[in-house]
């Protein structure tokens, strides 16, 4: 019998160096906006998304490569930029072809955290792509690590909620010895029909609606399979596999 | 109307740097085993128990006071000690009128966490004495933070489904607006009438019951109000409220 990769759940990026990265592929999951926003730019045609730390670093580059410097601070566009961190900003008629550079306060944080920590892969995940993250990890037969970004290194249920629909898709062909991949799979398990109703409850959510009146963001994010692509990260860019 | 205190939920030590203890009252958790052995010893007459951070330290300072040096690393009786983490080594008969100096993986480097942080009070808690905490907590009528010592930094369960039955008890009296908090009262409220049930999921659980066959302690560290005092931080010591 040969013996099954791991699957862990980091609840939050301050807890990412308790992992052994370097053997495992990488999840980033930060489903209220980055990941789900980085879907649906690639769902919708756009090349590649160039994630990076800083606006200046997002205006210069977009600038250099003719691409749409792009980004989010505490849930707003970001200062300096025209275009923020909506998925429901880059519908095809307007990302297609073009390379998006976009910078945020969590996903793109933790995704440069993988990197200086030598993952064997990164890929980004949201409800919108669940199935193909699930059909990557089975095939890719490799140690897992859902990272979820939380909000500024606090843990948030709607990360951890789409790590618990991954891995109670896929647990059979993982060992699992970790309760934070437990109490995902619990929580998971138990909103799995009526993730939306449950959604009022988040703090996240509080602070998308009632501050910035972002609902259709919200079930966007929290629809699956709506943006059902793969973003792998190479060489500097998120593009398709 | 006044203002409600608030409440926050710290899943890891790793993470209480997020949050404001200096305004707070910290409860040190450590389900499996320390504030459960904590709470066992002063229940049974123990006249205060002095948490360390090293075994060295609990023997020079036993010594001193003619105290009980105890302690455990990854859940054994710690190198050089002849008492450990188990709150059933210390029945009445051993330990009423003794100072039991005590040093473990996680909940007693928490509680050093919260104090060199200047937590405004320090308590601590787990199932044996819940109802002494929740008492403590609404009278007391300030900020709380339910602190989780888990296992080496990583969340754990079993110090989550305590911190969700405090806040299954208290929510009422104070302002919550945390996903961990939230997470944590609905992982309690799901196993609540069958915590032991649920206890052989629990990578902790294996830790102590498949190794050292620990299982008549996870019952008591499980069990609500069986020594249901509460022990107070005060001058070095961990003492009756």
């Amino acid at each position: 019998m040969s013996k099954k990769p791991f699957l862990h759940t980091c609840i939050s990026p301050a807890l990412l160096h308790l992992y052994d990265i370097s053997n495992s592929v990488v999840v980033i999951i930060d489903v209220f906006r980055a990941t789900s926003t980085i879907a649906s730019a690639l769902y919708n045609g756009a090349k590649a998304v160039i994630p990076v730390d800083s606006v200046p670093k997002a205006i210069e580059i977009s600038k250099r490569i003719d691409g749409i410097a792009a980004g989010e601070r505490d849930g707003m566009i970001a200062e300096g930029l025209k275009h923020g961190n909506s998925p429901l900003e880059y519908p095809r008629e307007f990302i297609e072809n073009k390379t998006l550079v976009l910078t945020t306060t969590n996903g793109t944080r933790l995704l440069q955290m993988a990197l200086d920590k030598n993952a064997d892969a990164i890929i980004a995940g949201s409800f919108p792509n669940l199935s193909a993250v699930c059909d990557y990890l089975v095939k890719q037969n490799k140690n897992v690590i859902l990272g979820c970004a939380g909000w500024k290194d606090r843990f948030n249920l709607e990360d951890t909620l789409f790590a618990g629909a991954v891995i109670s898709a896929i647990k059979k062909n993982f060992a699992i010895h970790c309760d934070s991949s437990l109490m995902a799979e619990i929580m998971y398990m138990k909103q799995k029909n009526k993730v939306l109703d449950f959604a009022p409850q988040l703090t996240h959510y509080h602070r998308l609606v009632e501050r910035f009146g972002l609902i259709e963001d919200i079930r966007y994010c929290l629809t699956p399979d709506v943006a059902n692509i793969l973003p792998v990260y190479s060489d500097g860019k998120l593009i398709v596999k």
